[in-house]
């Protein structure tokens, strides 16, 4: 048995069937992800579907045929983004956009992006059973290139449509073998000089709504299915480079070391106290550290590290930034180290809509669950998409709050929830026909 | 002006001529030092010689010409240490031995070693222009593969002259293009199968004496020129292992974080707090670090990193390697994360003879000298040849305690210093025909 055949036999061997309510199929929906996972299958048996990849194509492809099957009218935009429209009954009124990307880490999971992407069409398949139609159209959304692994740079999709590109769209940005972004591009089928095609108007979207695994441990620490996000983080994100003085491990006295690395040390040790004292959401992590020469004998003379500092709050975000780089300076001042920092990325958090948020919680409620709000720590499509157009994210349960791993998984079960939580918020939406 | 041209320019542009004393010849010295410099020169002016590389064979081959010239026996070993013998007067007492290596580093200096070896002929050089014959043979040796760059494992030729090969005399060890230790020996026209003749009765040998370069500190803070080595440090590798958990940098909360680089970090800062506990003279070094995924947005999951721990002093440096293992496991029970270590290496303290400690220092005081005792926290070729016979070293002050780097540098001044007590240290050994 292939590792792909077992993810819906996993996914179905665990589920209840007494869940499949409402026009929701968990057949369906396991096959359909066993289907996707296929695509960039890793012989770990993870996922690699880079941006712009053949394999992104491919399960972009997979999906669409799924949406034309369902009456979906489908279209791929300048910038490899695709749509599927189902008219509703006001065709004129805004729209309702919900969806996310479907491209994965190098060696991701089989839920994160691609469950958002299913979910959002499941709605589609639930209303065909139940013979339901909405009063305003319908969109569903595959955004390209979301996860950024391939040129470091993600919400590609998302930023061509609402008009955030940088003006060279890219074009000199390389990817580990050399090959530019407008090339990989290109070899999508697509020209990077039409991405300003995909810019789309806003106004005749009334919200979007995107569904999404946690990638987190609170829902399961706190036993629930799936959260509303109250909020998506901005982050901060700081180089930190520490210079002191290379010299022999063995020959250079304690005294008069000037060694990089113990600098650099109490920095890290100093940045993970630091968030709680600014706010109860905050995190502040070093991902990436690097020693230079980085030999056993050698004491460090650089070290350069990163600090990816995140929250919900923008205010409480910038004082915790601006204390991790005072506390830094302190510390090399007792460590007699050069020190240095750039500001590598600064995105502001994005509030989600209030009025969508209390549509979410009836919605839960009608399934007979307390509504439980959490931030989003990770930035999402939806992020892009916020300070254009009312926006509002559904989270789904991780398993051990894996992610950006092919362990990844959420239960069939918690996606149920989901599914049916998601088919009656966009039917409170749709039913809205005034402006959101 | 090459560079090799420069090096012996810029030691006699500083050189005080005055110091042209009892037959040194600063001038012969630079010149030789410039020579060698010349073989295996980097583009970034450093020297790359490698053990058992074609460079390393031309450099011995040109050292053994001038010893030659001088009128010394010369003779290459099994292991390819070269030797060359002056007859003493009284031929049949144990003998002098005297030297260094002269490989280095990948892009090393012009001095760490190669000073030590050309030092020992220049002794033979001041004697012949000074007409002195020792009583006791000398011969000067260059030692193969000290640095261990290229296989990991240095102090080869060292090792095989006093029988301190392992059993398969490193068989099995591949450099970086997977080249054996077997081959790159037989491409320096040696085989390793040959190694143990190597091996050589050290009973014949009156004492050791290794003059280098500091590598350190010590000496320019005390502005003095040349120091008396105490003793070569013993020394405990460790490799530590910490294992937290990786996730996501956005969506892991901080309080459900165990994220390996906050208590690698702990531990390394602790370790440098510890040695002066311990010995004034032990010192402890984390010099390579490395995160695991390393990636801005990931809690780093896995941490390793070495330590490097010294001192002179046996029982401190054991009490001190232990100290460093439990403080690193208390922090590991603090942050929830698993902690393994290993010991990678172990060196016992090498003593140095404390009688010819007491004719360096005379002869420190015949130059109107203070003498300056200070420990070797470097391994050396000594380190090998002290548990076999009496030893000892000098130590010739180091700019900027810099070395391993193109611009490690020792002023030409130092070093008629270092020649001349070496010759007057020689002469008193040599005088001296009772076992030692």
């Amino acid at each position: 048995m292939t590792i792909e055949l077992a993810l819906n036999k996993v996914l179905l061997e665990n589920y209840n069937k007494a869940l499949d309510l409402e026009g929701f199929s968990g057949e369906r929906l396991a096959n359909r992800l066993a289907a996707i996972a296929r695509i960039g299958l890793t012989t770990d048996g993870g996922s690699c579907r880079l941006g712009y990849s053949r394999e992104e194509r491919q399960a972009k492809d997979l999906v669409c045929e799924w949406m034309c099957e369902v009456g979906l009218l489908v279209r791929t935009d300048a910038a490899g983004n695709c749509f599927g429209r189902l008219g509703g009954m006001k065709d004129d009124l805004p729209l309702i956009l919900c969806g996310s990307h479907i491209d994965t880490v190098p060696n991701g999971g089989h839920f994160d992006g691609v469950l958002g992407v299913l979910l959002a069409l499941e709605a589609v398949e639930m209303w065909k059973t139940t013979g339901f139609r909405p009063q305003r159209p319908y969109e569903i959304v595959i955004f390209s290139e979301e996860e950024g692994s391939r040129f470091n740079v993600g919400f590609v999709g998302s930023s061509a449509m609402t008009g955030a590109l940088p003006d060279d769209g890219f074009a000199k940005l390389t990817d580990q073998e050399g090959r530019t972004f407008a090339s990989a591009v290109e070899q999508a089928g697509l020209s990077l000089d039409r991405f300003p095609a995909a810019r789309r108007d806003c106004s005749e979207i009334a919200a979007f709504v995107e569904v999404h695994i946690e990638q987190g441990p609170i829902l399961e620490n706190q036993g629930i299915p799936v959260g509303i996000v109250n909020g998506i983080c901005g982050l901060v994100g700081l180089e930190m480079v520490v210079k002191g003085l290379a010299g022999h491990a063995g020959s250079t006295p304690m005294p008069c070391r000037r060694d990089a690395l113990v600098a650099a040390s109490r920095m890290v040790t100093a940045i993970a106290e630091l968030p709680p004292l600014f706010s109860a959401t905050a995190v502040a992590t070093v991902g990436q550290l690097n020693v230079f020469p980085n030999g056993a004998n050698v004491i460090p003379g650089e070290v350069r590290f990163s600090v990816d500092i995140r929250d919900i709050h923008a205010e409480a975000l910038e004082k915790l930034a601006a204390q991790i780089v005072e506390v830094a300076n302190q510390i090399a001042l007792d460590c007699a180290v050069a020190f240095s920092w750039n500001q590598t990325l600064f995105l502001r958090p994005v509030p989600v809509s209030d009025e969508l948020r209390t549509w979410q919680a009836t919605a839960m409620r009608g399934l007979n669950l307390a509504p439980f709000e959490l931030p989003s720590g990770a930035g999402h499509d939806a992020m892009l998409l916020g300070p254009h157009m009312p926006m509002a994210m559904f989270f789904v349960r991780s398993k051990g709050g894996i992610s950006h791993n092919p362990l990844e998984f959420s239960s069939l079960n918690d996606c149920a929830v989901a599914a049916r939580a998601l088919s009656r918020f966009l039917k409170l939406v749709s039913a809205s026909t005034s402006p959101i």
